[in-house]
């Protein structure tokens, strides 16, 4: 059995933004050496998802102005004491936080458009994404 | 350590369908001879869900009618130039688009009401989901 | 290889409760003697979920009263024939039912927020929660 962790960082520069890591989580894949397997890939931080969807950016645009009309950003919320973060919490449950993403014959065993998305919900700061590999 | 993967395939004739698979997964299981392990099952394609919960018919059509109240498929989304499928994209979010099933002496450890389910947002065409066992 | 099954055992008061299990998860893993590896946090029901998130009340409070809004419990569901918890089966699933942990170095791998909740949506009963490990 093989383990291998990285940790990608990201400095999101918007508070709300979509950035593309399939080939970012391939790599650790391709370092891992592990050739039948699983890979988790989870964001370390609890206003954030990752996710797997579509590489169109209307779809993206339509995931955001959804969210923002179920759960408003600017609501009020009992969180939101010194803080404005509620909604990207919630955002982050409804999109479901993480992925587990298979690995066969030492690649991403996806469909056509599968592509991997972490989604930063409460940016200007500093983020890590936990990329996790284990297998054979 | 050891790992299986199959891929189950469907030809969905309703837009949306909610199929139930159980069965399909713990044929996965048992060929594939892990009695502990995690059996990951995800579809590929970024319009469907795999979920687990319960096989009573009334509950589908809730979720049904609830995702439709929500996130109106007919509804305008930037999404759909070309397509007619944005609302599909949105409601695999959030309905959690996967699952990873706990395999226990040699069996799926459910308890008594849960059932795997593949749900289908935009059918009519043929799809596939990936079912990948990891363990020994 | 190693994996490690325990199942946890709640009696909720309330019909909607969170319950915060992050060491109790620890211990799993601790018992385990895994030291790379991942641990399933699933419910073995179907109408709560395990997430993970903020150890803070407000946020907890937020989550209910948006589920209420978006899904209200006392609307009419044509599951809800000799049953009332419809609204129970769709929010666990709008908060993603279970969650797949990271263990590195004999610990969980979390960000420094990060916080593994039991959401019960029909409580009052006693209820299950699979804690499976495995890795080496």
């Amino acid at each position: 059995m093989k383990s291998h962790t990285e940790y990608l960082s990201f400095n999101t520069d918007e508070k709300i933004q979509f950035v593309r890591i399939t080939e970012d989580v391939e790599k650790v894949v391709e370092k891992s050496g592990v050739k039948e397997g699983f890979v988790l890939v989870n964001p370390m931080h609890i206003t954030a998802a990752v996710i797997v969807n579509d590489n169109e950016g209307g779809i993206i645009q339509d995931y955001i102005a959804t969210l923002q009309r179920l759960v408003p950003y600017d609501a009020e919320y009992k969180h939101n004491v010194g803080e404005d973060n509620a909604a990207a919490h919630i955002w982050r449950q409804l999109m479901a936080h993480q992925v587990v993403l298979p690995i066969t014959n030492g690649k991403l065993d996806f469909g056509p458009w599968e592509q991997v998305f972490y989604c930063e919900f409460d940016g200007g700061r500093r983020k890590r994404v936990l990329v996790k590999v284990l297998g054979e």
